[in-house]
């Protein structure tokens, strides 16, 4: 519509400034030396909201950090779209490989780089100025809720609880959602399903102090080489994971689904480009659109034990430790695969060692319905802004709290997002495309207003 | 003799606040930040050594940490003992697990805990206290030399060129070495050998920056995956090392040989419950003693990528690294097993990831003769203070340069250590008994006294 148009383009470059502003807090709920950052992020969440128009705006601490909630009602018999974000940014570090600071968002090729930039406060802060749009310009199609939570990525802990306790206040119609990525602007696409995750924290101790390797190397059992077995074991030859149990509940898709997957463009010769491999990697018998959407992962995200500074240091360590983390897929269960993890871990250490796994968080997988107004309405809105249908497509990530929503609000949710996979998300350089920030802002009203009219 | 005894009896006391101050210094050659401290340790050294009486002190620059020499030239006709040792310690980390400071001596249950207190400050200074007895109350039976150098604990890289140039100055009969441990002060022993060391460093390369384990996982290699499943291959299931020519030149000892080793005193269930380990582990076919003392072993020192830090974080690591060292055994060069190594675990990396291999130092393994005068003395000077005879054992440890004495200088080597394995060498809390400390200082003198008499 044109008065959106004309507002956005007036109001262009507040709309990055305040975005800008928000990057610069360091709000990464992992590490508890940033508590003060994260509170101080839900306050300029708060002030946002409240200026851009929204009612009843507050932050409503929890067990860890705080969630955000506005909401605008124009009207109780219209429908209503629950809005979720997250503000919290995963860790920065490996510092050293970032050519900017993470905290100091720089603009270069038209992207924007720093940590959040894409996931998630680039993309939670669209619907705030999408929002705006609306308001300033009273065109608000139905009544739209806000909820921009903390620690969606260390698992949204306490989300759950505060969806328990609140259900009258979250009440409506669908979730929606930009937290996600699209192929690219030339071929749109909304996310239909996402994995699930079981991240779990290993320990294997052997000495119960560390040894001089070469008094006691060769006759005591090394937690770093015992740790190093375990983790090779974990997959066989064909890269299928060895767990028992763990691909029982896989759902597996038919071959007319496996074909239509395929189909989306994909050039493994620029993947293989852009990441600087040789070589693709990965369970045999599936390509890899299917190894990051449809099929269950294990994957190491950190390993330590011993030495690690300059030089060398002839020991052999008392302890060795490694994060593993497992994404799951349709109809597998967090808690399920947590156990059997454990499980078979534990049963696969030698007698010299002492091995201790701890669960440090997941989430089931999630497929949405796309035969639903809100997904229908989604595509209508790509399709008015783009040119051009989006493509269906399987997501390789996890938001925990998407199954939750159905749970616990019997809520349906639309993935919207306007992101890159090749966004550097949790990696040094983080970016998001000024062209993604500014095509979701003008995208999303559109969703409201089909939301709307089609529900009736 | 009793005026020995008398001599160390009035100054017990401050043979041991001289060792306390030198271990107050953290000369940890590793790490370049403690540069300083080294330098002021040789000057500690050296001033101790003029003190005690000898001539010539002279702290000599290198290319890396200083050497410390200093002689005592009595009559030139006479036999030269060459005392060697180090003054550079290893890093003190895991700093949280010690008791005490590493560098703030604490003296408990009739041990001195400091990092260097056994290996080798406490050990090489039972030496100057020795010659100062024997100086101070004019008995010395020959002459004596020493050569306290900074950099064993990372190779002794200077030391061979420090050999080269300095030929006529450190001219020998023999080396004599406390740097080594004896079974215990009621079965007092002499390593009559030492193993080699091959030190590498590997780092796996997989994307060119880190992946969202999410969007990427389980289509591209994981580094820390592939290091695990690349150190897992090093040790077969009988755990014997699988570098294809590994073994060739090992020297396999005589079933008389393995006898009389495994006659040494060695109580397994004492071993195991000391180490806090349920069983030990090792190659198949070999007893503790022969897996630490005649038979090449492979251990994993550090290993480190991705998210080491709180909570958790959903990568695929760009990089994973571990550092491997190997100790040698007659009649493997360590740089031809460098090299083995370094083609070997290029072979076995997947098209999918680089391997980027480095070497950071190594030594050749020796075997000391045990008919020579200079053995005889140090059997018969232990049997005159512990009133029994020593068992002469293989020593699991590596003094690079003992290897290298024979080949630049020609010199056969003793080693008379005083240390226990329980130490808790290149460990936290660190230990070296005052007993053990005040024996060295009491048998030294006669070793020197009856390699006079004995080379006569």
């Amino acid at each position: 519509m044109q008065v959106w148009k004309d507002y956005q383009a007036e109001n262009k470059d507040r709309f990055l400034d305040e975005l800008l502003a928000l990057l610069r807090i360091p709000s990464v709920s992992a590490d508890s030396r940033h508590n003060g950052d994260t509170q101080q992020c839900a306050e300029a969440v708060k002030l946002r909201l409240q200026e851009a128009g929204a009612d009843k705006v507050e932050v409503c601490q929890t067990a860890g950090h705080p969630i955000v909630y506005g909401e605008k009602i124009i009207d109780p018999s219209l429908p209503t779209v629950l809005v979720y974000g997250h503000y919290d940014v995963q860790p920065a570090d490996p510092l050293d490989l970032w050519h900017s600071g993470p905290f100091e968002p720089v603009i270069k090729d038209g992207n924007i780089f720093a940590r959040g930039s894409a996931d998630d406060k680039g993309q939670f802060y669209m619907h705030v100025k999408a929002f705006e749009t609306m308001n300033k310009t009273n065109t608000i199609p139905c009544n739209i809720k806000f909820m921009i939570e903390g620690e969606e990525e260390v698992g949204s802990a306490n989300l759950g609880i505060f969806l328990k306790e609140n259900k009258e206040r979250l009440k409506a119609d669908v979730v929606l959602i930009s937290d996600t990525s699209m192929i690219s602007l030339e071929n749109p696409s909304i996310d239909t399903g996402l994995r699930g995750l079981a991240y779990m924290e290993v320990a294997v101790t052997g000495p119960n102090r560390d040894l001089h390797s070469g008094v006691y190397g060769g006759a005591v059992a090394n937690p770093a080489t015992i740790l190093a077995k375990m983790i090779a074991s974990l997959h066989d030859e064909n890269n299928h994971i060895t767990i028992p149990g763990f691909y029982n509940n896989v759902q597996e898709l038919s071959a007319e689904e496996r074909t239509a997957l395929n189909a989306a463009p994909f050039d493994e010769e620029e993947y293989k480009k852009d990441l600087g491999i040789a070589d693709v990697w990965g369970e045999k018998g599936y390509s890899t659109i299917e190894r990051t959407g449809i099929r269950p992962t294990l994957e190491v995200n950190g390993i330590w034990g011993g030495y690690t500074g300059e030089g060398s240091k002839t020991v052999l360590p008392s302890k060795a430790f490694a994060k593993i983390s497992m994404r799951l897929v349709p109809n597998q269960d967090w808690h399920e695969i947590s156990d059997l993890f454990t499980k078979h871990f534990e049963s696969i250490a030698p007698k010299s060692v002492t091995v201790k796994v701890t669960k440090h968080h997941g989430g089931s997988p999630y497929v949405t319905p796309i035969d639903s107004v809100a997904f229908k309405a989604a595509h209508k809105a790509i399709n008015a802004t783009f040119g051009k249908d989006p493509i269906p497509v399987r997501g390789g990530g996890s938001i925990p709290i998407v199954a939750l929503f159905e749970k616990e609000l019997g809520l349906k949710t639309v993935l919207m997002g306007f992101g890159l996979d090749s966004d550097n998300l949790h990696s040094p350089n983080e970016k998001y495309g000024l062209a993604n920030y500014y095509k979701g802002i003008e995208t999303i009203p559109y969703f409201h207003k089909f939301f709307a009219e089609m529900s009736k």
